[in-house]
Formats: structure tokens, sequence, C-alpha cells
């Protein structure tokens, strides 16, 4: 079997990250000689720079082939006034829908040895363990009609579309309880069906699959409930599956719980487990090329490569063991720096993990 | 002037937490000789089960005569599975955008004496108090076309619009800036402009008008890091302004971090001050009829309905006067109850306010 993979390092703080996930992966490579062909590219403002647009046809048609995609991150004040339709998350919410990525897996853990970053109090986030599926090719970020225009009263509209078919819906709900039974068995599906057709149709689907999985204990809440639960009492979940909208705020919310957001991956998959592995945060361009930026999310996101992509279980809690142990020995990038630690490097602490591996 | 009031006390908890704000709004009205004439009428569920719809054309047309409206709440298990278009909230959402409620008010405010109600720790949310200016009748919740539609593949599709017209997001957030004039001079406008063309314009728009009120700290931001900074550092936000189903969700995930949303009110207004006057929390059907729900986010919005409706800003500095003294005397209901304070009803606790008056 081939295992190849793309690595996109993409804008700010992403080339460092990703420098270190991949020192990961060549130790796991050599480690259970796995055969990984790694080929770089750009996305984002670096691919805007290189080709002209932020995904060019050539990196589509590489990642196209590969197994996996790891990406850092995208964006920068750099190409903040660049024209709309070559900025660069178009290469991101491109490169998702047409790989067919729809299946958005989004942890949101708080490791124990960090519990002090949040800003909820220790009883309320201590353990805490949820996992966000977000769709991620559908409804208002893909949806048309869209656009601006001009109304006949001479003023301008813009506007939007948010629409979802039942296929759509089911495979990610199917995801959602097939990540339930693997861990607690709860789902809480998300939506606004009070308000919205394209919610109550979710709803409905949500409904009648529900049927094929009696193990999972299975609940809907409306989003704005959801997003007041998550600040009341964040465990009470497990799994949350919800549209990409939705998905998207919820997620970064829940994962603003466990305060080290760079701690966090992220998984984006196909219907056949191909996968594009990136770390939750974003590019943060204040920090960029300092070498000071955590490169745990984008190594946990490896980690979760080698668990979707590669069926590799064992390298993938290999790593993450790893990173466990890096914790435990006060190791911590500034992001998540504390009294009493060792502040490190991006480049020290992926050195440190790899020590670990 | 004529200062006639429409009561919907509404379902749940809402007919026994509308009858203690009333009591409070009587003595404001013997005490400054305001003149209030209050009529009652039904809304939500209980107009369903009167009027066999859950906003009547009688009940509107009252509405539209009134100075202000006193909404309980609308909803419950009893009328869950009635059909789709008569379903409770659907008055709401008729009775906003009947009557022109476009500027949703919601203030998210941290009371010292329930500081330790918040799930986050006390040095993120001691002093909180956040504006949130939602758009009310515009944006997915009433954008068409809408609906469920059988596709040529033979599955069916939900779908919806979201549109925003530049005048509609002129007028809201104009709202935003002059309620920041009132307060800390910051406005947080929130979209989605990385992705959607509805916000693209929303954002122009804010930027135009961002010239006629240069006393004002403007930022944007994207809604998914609004909910990530909500969490972060919730005191960074004076007053936020954005589109209906974003306001949706972050207000009423800010109402959260202060751990007593049984204590918060809102306002909707429409372009001449007419409003209504709800609290921010919902109809609780598991305590409805048991004397034990907080009024407190109702009196508060009947002191919102003096200041904003009648210009009385007197009688509502009043209101929130009293229901600070209340507290002082430790006198708190099941919600709020903390170890220490003596634990009173429903009524108990409406008459604690008036006592202050
Ligand atoms: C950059 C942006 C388009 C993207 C999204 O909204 O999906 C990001 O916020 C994310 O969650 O990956
Ligand atoms: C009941 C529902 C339709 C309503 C809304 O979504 O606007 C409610 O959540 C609110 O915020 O007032």
């Amino acid at each position: 079997m081939s295992k190849k993979i793309l690595v996109l390092a993409g804008d700010g703080i992403g080339p460092e990250i990703v420098t270190e996930a991949v020192k990961v992966l060549d130790v796991i490579n050599d480690k259970y000689n796995l055969g990984f062909e790694l080929t770089e590219d750009a996305i984002g403002g670096a691919a805007v720079d290189k080709y002209g647009v932020p995904l060019a046809d050539s990196t589509l048609a590489t990642a196209r082939e590969v197994d996996a995609v790891l990406l850092g991150s995208v964006g920068g004040p750099k190409w903040d006034n660049i024209e709309r339709s070559i900025r660069p998350e178009k290469g991101l919410l491109k490169i998702r829908s047409e790989l067919g990525l729809f299946a958005n897996l989004r942890p949101a853990i708080l490791y124990p040895q960090l519990a002090d970053a949040s800003s909820l109090k220790a009883e309320f986030v201590a353990g805490l363990d949820i996992l966000i599926v977000r769709e991620l090719t559908g409804g208002i970020y893909f949806g048309e009609p869209r656009g601006i225009r001009m109304l006949e009263s001479g003023e301008r509209q813009g506007y939007n579309t948010l629409p979802y078919r039942e296929s759509e819906i089911e495979r990610i709900v199917r995801v959602g309880f097939e990540m339930a039974q693997l861990r607690n068995k709860k789902l809480c599906s998300v939506d606004k069906a009070n308000v919205m057709e394209a919610s109550q149709l979710w709803r409905e689907v949500v409904n009648d699959i529900a049927k094929d999985y009696p193990d999972v204990e299975l609940s809907h809440m409306y989003v704005d409930n959801a997003a007041m639960q998550l600040v009341r009492l964040p465990k009470q979940f497990d799994v949350i599956v919800t549209e990409n909208m939705f998905g998207d705020i919820l997620s970064d919310q829940a994962s603003m719980l466990t305060g080290s957001i760079g701690m966090l991956p992220s998984a984006s998959l196909d219907e056949n487990g191909k996968g594009m592995y990136e770390p939750s945060h974003g590019s943060a361009p204040d920090i960029a090329g300092k070498n000071i930026a955590n490169p745990l999310a984008t190594i946990l996101s490896a980690a979760m490569m080698l668990r979707y992509t590669f069926k590799h279980t064992e390298s993938a809690n290999l790593i993450e063991k790893a990173v466990g142990l890096t914790l435990d020995k006060n190791l911590r990038t500034a992001d998540i720096m504390s009294l009493g630690c060792d502040k490190v490097s991006t480049s020290e602490m992926g050195n440190a993990v790899v020590a670990e591996l």
C-alpha cells in the first residue's frame, strides 16, 4: 500500500509547526517501516505568492493522488487586502470541497497537565473530552445562489443559501454515531429546527438513522442552547454532530474551553478515510518566524493521520503518549507556559516529543 | 401621551414571572402617575390553545396599537408535536417581524452578589457587562426562498436563504454605535465575511457608517473567533453588534457566562422606540406552576421598557436599584441560590423588590 503524504505548510507559523510534525512522522516511518513518501507544496497566502492563487491546480492534482494531507495554517495580514476571490481561506475551502472532505473531527480535550489554562473553573472542565463532528463541504459555505446584488430599490443586498440534501446529512450523521460508538455512546445533534427548514430535514434524517445505532443515546439541541450548555456544563457532552457553520462556531468555542488551543488537532475525512490533518488553531502571524509557536496540535494532527487514514493505531497511540510524557516533564511553549515549568521553543518541543518516541 | 402596555404572559413560567413584573409596573405607575393602561392576551402555546394559532390577528392588532409589550416566554412539551406552522415560536417570530422590532438588546451583566454562579473563574467575569445588539427581523430567520423540496435525484433538500439589505444593516449597526456611545465606546461587529457575501456587505456598511461615530472604537471579528473570545476573555467586549442567527448564538453564550440567566432582561425595539420586553431565558416548563422561577429578568425587562419606550430613566434606575438591594438582602430564588442565602419563591421575590421601591 502506498503511503503518500502531501505537506502544505501554509502561512504564518505553519512552516515552523509543520516542520516538527514532519520530524515526528519521519521517526514513526523509520520505526515501523511504513514507507511514507512526503511531498511539499504551497497553500493559502504562500500559494498566492508562488502561483497567484491560494490553491494551484497542480497542487490540487497532487492532493488528489496522495493518501493524506498535512496542513499547517493559512492566512495573514499580508494578504488581507488582496482581491476577494484569491484570499488565502479560499484555498482551504477549495481543497476541502474538491477532495470531498465532508467529515471534520475536532476534539476538545483538556490535558490534565494544563488544567489551569482554562478560563473555566477546574470542576467544570477537569477531564473534558468532547468530539465535535462538523459537516465540512455543505451548507452556507458552498450553497448557491450567493452574492451581492442590486435591488430594484437601488440598494444592495448580500445573500447566501444554506442547503442540505438527505444524503449529505446522512453521511455526516453516521460518522457522528460511529464516533459515539467508539467513545461514551452519547451523540448530541445540534440544529436550529425551530427556525430553519434545512435543520428540520437534518433532525428528521438524524432520527431515521438513529434506528441503526440503538446503543447510542441520542439528543437534539438548538444551537443557541448548545452554545449555552458548552459554557454551563461542558462535560455533559460526548460527541456533537452538526452542520458546517454551527460546527465552525461551536468547535471554536469548545476548543477554547480547554484554554490551550495550541494543543488541539483536527481531521477532515472523505468517504474512504483519506484525510487532511491540521491544527485547530490559526496562523498566528504575530508570532510567526520566532520559533515560539506550539507544534503539539500539529504533531497530534499527525497522530490522527496515522489513526484515521493509515489505520496504524499503535503509532498514533505512541505519539499521543509521547506528547503526554513531554508535558509531564514540564516542558511548555509560551502559549501554555505556567509557573514552575520550563519554557521551550517550537523546535525544542518537537525534539522533546521525538525523544520520547 | 398614552402609555398602553400589552402583557403577553405566554407559556411555562411566563404567567408567574410576568405577574411579578406587573406588580412592579403597578407600583411605578402609582408612584409617578404614569397613566399606564395594561391589557392582557395570549401568545405561543397559550394562544394555540385559545385561538388555534400562536399569535391571533386580534392580538397582533392590539400589539400594533400599544406602546410596549411585556412578554413572558413561549413554548413547552405540550405543543412539541403540533403542526409546524402553528408552533409556539412562530408567534414570537411573527410579532417581531410584524412590529418591525429589528433591534434586540441583550445585556450580559454579572451581578456582584452572584459572582460565584458563573462556571468561569472570578477574575474572568468579575464586573462583566456586555451588551449584545442583535438584528432581529432579517437574515436566515425570515429569508426567502426556503423550504424542503424534492430534487430530481429523488432525494429531499432543505434550504434557507440569508439575505441582508444595506438599509437593514445600517439601522441595526447605528443602534450598535449609539449604544456604544452611551457606554464604553467600543463596538465589535461580528460576521463571517471570509465565507459569506451577506457578511461582506455587512462589513462594508459597518465601515461606512463608522465615519459618523469617530468617538467609538470599532473592531471586526469572525463569529467563530467571537465564540472563542467570549470564553477566553469576555471582558474585552463592550457592545457587540451582529446579525440575527449569530446574535441568537452569541447572546445565549454570553448570558451563560454570568451563570445566572434568570437575571437577564432583553428589549426588542422598532425604529420609533416602541418595544417588546422579555426575559432572556426560556419558558422552563419543568418548573412551571411551582412558584419557584426567578422573576428578576422579567422585572428588569420592565425597567428596560421604562428606559427605552417611556424614556423614564428615573423609574428604570429605581427598579434596577431595588433588584440590587433585594440581592444584597441575600434573597435568592432556587436558580441563583447559594450557601448562606435565603431561598424565596417567585412571588416572595417580586414582593421583596416591590418593598424596595
Ligand atoms: C478560515 C475559515 C474559512 C475556516 C472556516 O470557517 O471553516 C476556519 O475558521 C476553520 O474553522 O477551519
Ligand atoms: C425561540 C426562538 C425562535 C428564538 C430565536 O431563535 O430567536 C429564541 O431562541 C430567542 O433567542 O429569542
